[in-house]
């Protein structure tokens, strides 16, 4: 691997003569990554992002993710893939079979060094608005699990029905970030937040029919929101809202 | 006035031949409007629809709205003067002296017949998400006080500080219609249609910035909401509530 | 259940000191609904809204659905399920027999204290435009009916045809409340509510195809119409129609 | 001028010798328009399109129109100016004083060989849903009229009040073309349209507020009217309309 | 049939008493179409709009379709089936045996009477700008024959090689109506126009990807024609095309 | 001030017999907010929120705003003012002599308790992609300050010339939390996200023409982020990205 | 063929008289194209264009396709037929077994001529944001490779890793022209261009998902790029920008 | 300046011992552009993208324009300043003497070096559709211009009247470059892209009115062009196809 020392001993090595001009400038176009062509892996992104690269299967061939993925494996990183369908992980799982799925979530993840269920960050609460919301609210869960925070979960409270939520107060008073998922509406991230001093990150969901426009009523429901203390990611983006969480959550 | 019985007086002379048939047509022809060619003053549109000829004023000269003006009033018809600017009605205030404005809801009107402040209907509740909601609730709120209908204000209780609306549930238990005004998120007739049995009109707001683009976030939430129980009149449109709520407050 | 009564109850048990504050408190969390994970089940909507939880069945399973119901039927709750397809009808009816299946509305229900077809309500007239636009009639319809409203059907009347809508006008003068249906240019509601002092609720349907844009061309062309006293609901929202009519029509 | 003729002269010329190849291109490429730099003004179009060409004065300076009008004035074409605000026209007036002015319309004027007011065409009638589209109606009606047309008005007919149409179906009945302009929910084509047999062409406005969007509402509405018999044109645009009636209306 | 004669004697009879004043309410609302519930079917629109009650199937059952033509047909209406898939029609071929069928464009007819091929009306000339846009430009030639119009087809002759339009000048010369049929950039009804003074019917295609959104760009770019005398119908909308050809057509 | 501690003891007096029933009812309904009925203002949402109530100037009138201010001011809340113009200011200032006003942030503010200026907390770096984005930031600027944050500022780094930012690298380590306001294409949170492990707060902004509609293309882009690690506010919400940071920044 | 010559030769026998005025007439309508009543085959547009004409496949029928291109075959032109399935092809190959198809680019093309591969052009490099967007950046490759230019390739090195991009400054350098294939925030145009001064043409792609609507975040994204030097093709359009960089290649 | 060489010299420097590890990295740092805070200016942005910095002043104060461009013009580069109103250039003449402005372009300009009017590019031909193009013409001819390239100027040319552009097609077969300006329907790059194999640079305006929506239409009919050979920059940004027109004209 590629660390400051690594380049601290290159240039020593440079000005003491046991490299030339040219032999430096080769090496230092010699980026961490690996170049397969069709993808440049990113086997450092840990190092200089605080986790692996995340692999978005939905456009992606089954040979593609594969190839991909062991060469992240070699490089001893956590494989975390997303919007990945239960045909493709069938595909997948014989030739990775250390992956293991999850259906709700569409998410498939192997994380050798067991970096799950660590106690020592703060609870970060995903919430719903419905029962249809769920498999994005998942997503984001087993994002923030994989990358190491606890999670509780709390669904179905849309403000339809608002007496459900405020009875769940306590669980907005022990979290340290919230992620709030909903459709239709979106109304939900609103409530929520002028209920408690935590960040409220808003995922907005393609659920409902008619004018959501495929989630457009939500999305623009919630960057609206009369409530400050709200950031909000792409429409359906579970594990966008987990990645950002578990930044915030250290 | 032409009414019912009117028609069947004439129907009787077109039977005893006092009327010949191109007469009973010609007098048919006759319709209940006056023809001023730029307008088709609708003089007897209470009878048939339960309230005058409104005049939505935005778009048209001083002119215009004096000389149908004038013809609604020799017909003793309640005046009704929509979106309504300052400069406009002191214009209008020449020609029209019995008009009064109010300010907040650029409304005008006249009511010969005293019919406001009647008190046999029930309440109708109107809420504003702010305080730059405020006029198109005004607009609202004045419509129906002409309509006859006793009117409640509750203003500036969105979902950034819901409780602020949970102290005032008493007044939600008391309404018959409840009118719902807010920009922005669009959130608070979700939250209200969850707490109260009564029908809820929710009213979409231009108010607010950026992403809102002009009351559409507000108009697709609203559309959208997870509560039934919910009907949507066009973004600002305070007076289509307001008269919408008093076709149901019967 | 909890009422109003057990509440008092329990206050009285708190003061003579039976209760401790602690005790209280615990008892308020616990509040009327049925918490499956999940779903949160709003056993007590009823008493709170006059009407049980509706069930939308489109983005859920068939696993949820048949859960949720359960808990429902348990608390002598009538059962509406919505845009449920005939394949997960037929799922369903196995574990849920009681479940009675309207194919053109898509809806399910069970009501076993038999509110149906009561005659005290006004009645509710349901009108189309065209023939393809009768299925989402049909939802507000059964909606209607189970929730205690007589309802009148005037079908395929749409404004290229006009006359046939003035044949008609008799049913017009009997209803209540009227619910308009139409796709395409959206224009029937404007032409009915300005023969009409009734209440117009306006469901806009996807029917149609080009700059239809999936039912925004008739969605706009309601929120703008030129005749006051129509409120909108999403597009293709049948049921939100039947719900918010029964509202009104007490 | 250049009509066929003079082509057949020149043609024979050349091959009497009379004129080069070289020279025969060169007189090819003299196409009738006169080339000012900023402007290619077709003096000609009379001839190839029935019309000669039109200015549309809205993002002109008016010196642009000045010199485009006085080559046209030269060619013996009738001025046609559309678009054109009083403000600009008051400084048009001191180099083209022919000119005439439409205020309503915002149409400048100028016909040398008095084209207006024959009367063996085909009455185009002009229908307006409210008083506030009747601008757009006048820029219709004053291009017919330069164009030769008889022109009838029927303005603020919209469908809140229906009977005031049916009222005048005489007039629909006597056209051989009806124009008809709306904005707010543009239903009034699709009524007019099914009452007739003659071709309507809708002129959607953007007259209206809120979920309007600048006439949208009004333009979806005609383009998917349930009527067949109607075409379309861009909004607010009077003249298009105008100009396409006096195409059909020979 | 009802005419205006059968009206008349009905008048005459209720002037002799041999009608009371109820009958003579009771007949007028027997109108001239027949009321099968789903749908009214409008026995009398030829009569009224110069053609049959046209059936779009695209949202219709194969029953609902097969009831309303049995009942057009009774009433020796020609019958005119549009956006019917090959499907849908080999079901209805069972119970309507009369019915022909063409494959590109989705129409089914049957015309009892052999209204097609009449050649005293002018030619109309259809232009497709590319090869896809043929099923459109069928449906409008299908529409256009049955209605008794002899048309001219001139397929393929897009701006992009220009030189293919003007070669067929003299088919543009011959025609009486010109309708155009273009999808992705609908530049060609500018361009036709601009060669012409025969009225352009502009048929705007979902043909394309990306940045077309199903036909809004042509949509777009063929109402803002810089060439005057076009007019446009909906997206994809052949039938209405030929429909309103044929009304000008006369 | 309403406190936990004077709930607790209003609750042992209702045990002793202190309070009635109804008293306590009352009491609990008395909530802690000043009705001023065109406002209610929030008086204790610093308790409940972490910071008081923000107050949005663009739609209010000076005089309501000076209203809601004072009884800020009178509860020892801070002042914070946004989208507040220098001619409503200096209306203010008469009033409300203690606030002081950031031109290019466009807002006032007043702090009695010296909350500026705070070091404990990380820095929050503030960096924009161009110059005429700079009123945004400050806005998120001066939120942050007033909140107690220490703000570090790195402006014009667009991606037009890349080179800019990597030279400020270091910067960007020593942030706990990243703002970044961007407009036109909005590609710089993608590119700031990809560099850095600290969470990105993305505000896009109007800034542009043409295709940019308002800032529709910087939001889209930044919601679709090919890099994750970002979360996004309203087009222009300098002070919602602020807010955010603040509540992260702990 | 028809060349300039074979003009002149005709002209001249015009002139001897040896050709009729009718006849000269009719030797010009005879253009250099084909027509087969559903395609104008444009033999000629090689001469024309400096590109024979190209087939787009997707909404033309294989019976269409096969008869196009054995005109052009016919007419020694080269073939490239674009968005064609591999199922399509299939059917193709019967007929036209000289073609070869790309599977990811999803073209077949056959050139007779081989003018493949030449290498005195400069080298267009090809760039992709992610593995998702190679299918259309092999669109452009191989269509830049028939028309013979010689490619390079460089894929996915979006923006979220960017570093992976400046690794590879050096085939920045080397090439004439770059293209930029990107879908999601469509960033990665506006940091090429910023490093270098090549002309890049941007590729939106509908790659992505929720707020990405099809590929309109990248299009607008592009459109509205901080960095002068940029210009955009439709989305998903590979062959449109590979056709263009080709034309600038010279 | 910083050139190659200068680097070449401190990396023989560091090798020799001459300047610390430290040293050099601060070097490295010291990036090639000036801290003025509000902005980085890219003095050095001529050597790598082949022209210097342009300043877009639509939304900068002219305090910072002019700070800037002193910058700019230390720095010995060429000033090109856009979107600039004569209101602002009025104020910057008083301290930026040297600077020249085209009233029409809205571009001032100020070139020490005299690039401009060099006659060994090719020619660049600038069309317009109509008049009120001429604008977004000249911002890409000054461009031009300043950047060396000779242009040729062809103005309102559109597609209502064709003849006007085949009458010039000469100017075509000169041009190296076509940059095509229209608004409207955005026809006609398609109709030259098709007489012409010289790549055409589109630029979308937003002249028109109703539905083109501020250039929409013109925008996407340009995307969606049916004839190859087509790129397209932003609505109204002549400056931007100028810029690329210049790149590709090497």
């Amino acid at each position: 691997m590629v660390t400051e020392r690594t380049v601290e001993r290159v240039l020593r090595d440079f000005k003491k003569g046991r490299i030339s001009t040219k032999g430096i400038l080769r090496y230092l176009s010699n980026m961490p990554y690996k170049d397969i062509k069709f993808a440049k892996v990113d086997t450092h992104r840990h190092l200089r992002r605080g986790f692996a690269e995340v692999i978005l299967c939905q456009n992606k061939t089954p040979a593609q993710i594969i190839r991909i993925s062991k060469i992240l494996i070699k490089n001893k990183q956590p494989l975390l893939l997303t919007k990945l369908s239960r045909e493709k992980f069938n595909l997948l799982k014989k030739s990775l079979e250390q992956l293991s799925y999850n259906e709700e979530a569409k998410i498939a993840f192997f994380d050798a060094k067991g970096r799950l269920n660590r106690r020592k960050r703060g609870i970060v609460l995903i919430m719903t608005g419905g029962t249809s919301d769920i498999p994005f609210a998942e997503e984001a869960a087993v994002t923030l699990e994989v990358m190491g925070n606890p999670v509780k979960r709390l669904y179905d409270v849309g403000v339809a029905g608002i007496h459900r939520l405020f009875d769940k107060k306590k669980l907005l008073d022990e979290a340290s970030v919230i992620i709030v998922v909903a459709g239709m509406d979106g109304a939900l991230p609103s409530v929520v937040s002028g209920l408690t001093s935590k960040p409220v990150i808003a995922v907005p969901t393609s659920i409902g029919y008619g004018a959501n426009f495929n989630g457009l009523s939500a999305l623009l429901s919630m960057l609206n929101s009369c409530s400050p203390g709200i950031a909000v990611v792409n429409i359906d983006n579970g594990f966008g809202a987990g990645y950002f969480a578990s930044l915030i959550n250290k």
